[in-house]
């Protein structure tokens, strides 16, 4: 597959200049198609019965598989989400920190993963994001290092497994800007959450929840898929590794769309979005105050960043601002082409 | 519309003696039909921007107000959820409840009420599904009843808010059976489950949980719709009302298709689902061991349910055992035929 093969998967970038997979990532016609043939069947065959149930336990060990084998996890070490934020609420709740517990965190990350850290109970410590300040902020109450691998607002990346080794403190790695955007290994990263939606161009509501040692974790929110048996208490068997901790029922129509998205992962997406952010960075640093950062995100300065982001949606080039900054920020895919990067530089 | 128009809104009944609707309900051509626009949108012009927001924000809106008027609550008290068991964990998170506290359950619960009962650390008491049990149970450390208002076993009816007023405990109502199937009036109720797929015929991972008074429960899961303004610590300003418990995104489709799937409930239904129940179980009681029940299951006694349960299907009639039980489940909803009745009878 070339890069205008791989580009032509998506209908959206036949139209626009899509840059904005930080939030939403394109969808490619193979996916939607997944969608709605399991749409189609629910449809005029029902949801029931083995086959059905089958389907669904069937898309759910391969999207497992699947979205493991992304960062060098085995399919037990994966448990399916909704989000990033749901994973973060998953980890934060089964740890019981309470008052006497700190969580060491960085200025610059998303709610998601900050009400999950303040929901938890713990002292939270605010740190620059910024391995040394990091560090100098562990203390012997640290029970856990929450950070973004890639800060979502500069695409800066954090080096957040010389943090976990280095101090020897648990961490929660959100992965909602790095997973399907740059290389990730989940290897010696406690907790690390995938959303399906962004970098990885799946349906919306899916994610995944990698944890290194599941029998480590309170099971905190059961589900039905947490358990092989229960007593009429509640207690329970809890399920083989990390599926104990999926939090309930995915759309089946979205699991099979989510499966899709990632079969149809061109080899080479890494190099291609290195490339083309980049080239990004290069042809916007004489228009615009670029932000140093990193990954597959590109922020820049502007005056007015609603506007200028309006004005550039008018023109067919999709961006976004950051709320709380004036940063504008690009995303870059290994689908975004020369002429989206020049499209944007020319309405700069 | 007559219910033979009504009938005919859902393609699978054209095939199908579907009495199934405990598990998930049929879906209409109208809701794949929302689910499949939306997609389609997404598909072709991509999921950001001022509409894309607008819509998914609007449907928010419309499915709260459609769910909380099916119960009598008023939009402020509903958050939208993925399932009945996202709600009862939201609320046994936010109780915080310790092993100094009680919760009384009954005997006759599904996993997704006792999995979050069991996971909150409090005892766990379990009473016989009967209201004098369950007020025997009470004790001054009683903190919560946690109840299916209708039974999933045999579709028998607790008295949820005669036992609310009678113990003066809150209670957690799981109205995975009821809501939809029976009228529920969620007043006098703390708090209430509501199932989307079930007997309301929406789309997979939706549903609602009715907080009587937001205020008054902690927000042990936050997402980006809970909050309003944040601190960097992730200490944040809750949104108004019952949407500060919204655990997370709902596919923006998902959405699309429940609220299509509340418009178009008929208004006779609750009286038709209780004559078709009743003549379910008239047409029953001569061929099986009915199980005395209510609401709009019957339960019948077989030697062998998942034989049976098989044997049905393959002949074009969809009903389901009750593991650990020798139960077969037969539902009725408002689209339940009197063919489909006399197929299962015929079987029988």
């Amino acid at each position: 597959m070339t890069p205008a093969e791989a580009r032509a998967l998506f209908p959206v970038l036949g139209r626009l200049a899509y840059l904005n997979a930080g939030t939403f990532g394109p969808i490619a016609q193979a996916t939607a198609d997944a969608v709605a043939a399991q749409l189609a069947v629910e449809l005029e065959q029902g949801r029931f019965g083995k086959d059905y149930f089958e389907r669904m336990l069937g898309l759910r060990t391969e999207a497992r598989a699947a979205l493991g084998s992304l960062v060098g996890a085995s399919a037990e070490q994966v448990s399916l989400t909704s989000s990033t934020t749901d994973g973060c609420n998953i980890v934060l709740a089964g740890l019981d920190l309470g008052p006497e517990d700190e969580i060491v965190t960085t200025r610059e990350e998303h709610f998601g993963l900050l009400g999950a850290v303040h929901a938890s109970g713990a002292r939270v410590v605010v740190a620059d994001a910024d391995a040394e300040e990091i560090v100098a902020a562990v203390t012997p109450k640290t029970r856990l290092l929450a950070l973004s691998q890639v800060l979502w607002t500069t695409g800066r990346v954090l080096p957040v497994r010389e943090l976990r080794e280095h101090t020897g403190v648990p961490v929660l790695v959100d992965g909602a800007q790095s997973v399907g955007a740059i290389p990730v290994a989940a290897e010696g990263l406690d907790f690390l959450t995938i959303s399906g939606q962004k970098w990885l161009c799946g349906p919306d509501a899916t994610g995944a929840l990698v944890v290194a040692e599941p029998d480590r974790l309170r099971v905190a929110r059961p589900s039905y898929f947490s358990q092989t048996a229960y007593e009429e208490t509640g207690s329970f068997e809890p399920a083989a590794g990390a599926a104990r901790f999926d939090p309930g029922w995915i759309a089946t129509a979205s699991l099979a769309g989510l499966v899709t998205a990632l079969e149809i992962l061109p080899e080479w997406r890494y190099e291609r979005a290195v490339e083309q952010t980049a080239r990004c960075r290069e042809l916007l640093a004489p228009l615009v105050e670029v932000v140093p950062g990193g990954a597959t995100l590109v922020a820049f300065r502007a005056e007015n960043p609603p506007t200028l982001v309006a004005r550039l949606f008018a023109a067919g080039v999709i961006v976004r601002d950051l709320p709380r900054t004036d940063l504008v920020r690009v995303s870059c895919g290994w689908w975004t082409s020369d002429e989206d990067l020049a499209r944007l530089a020319a309405e700069l």
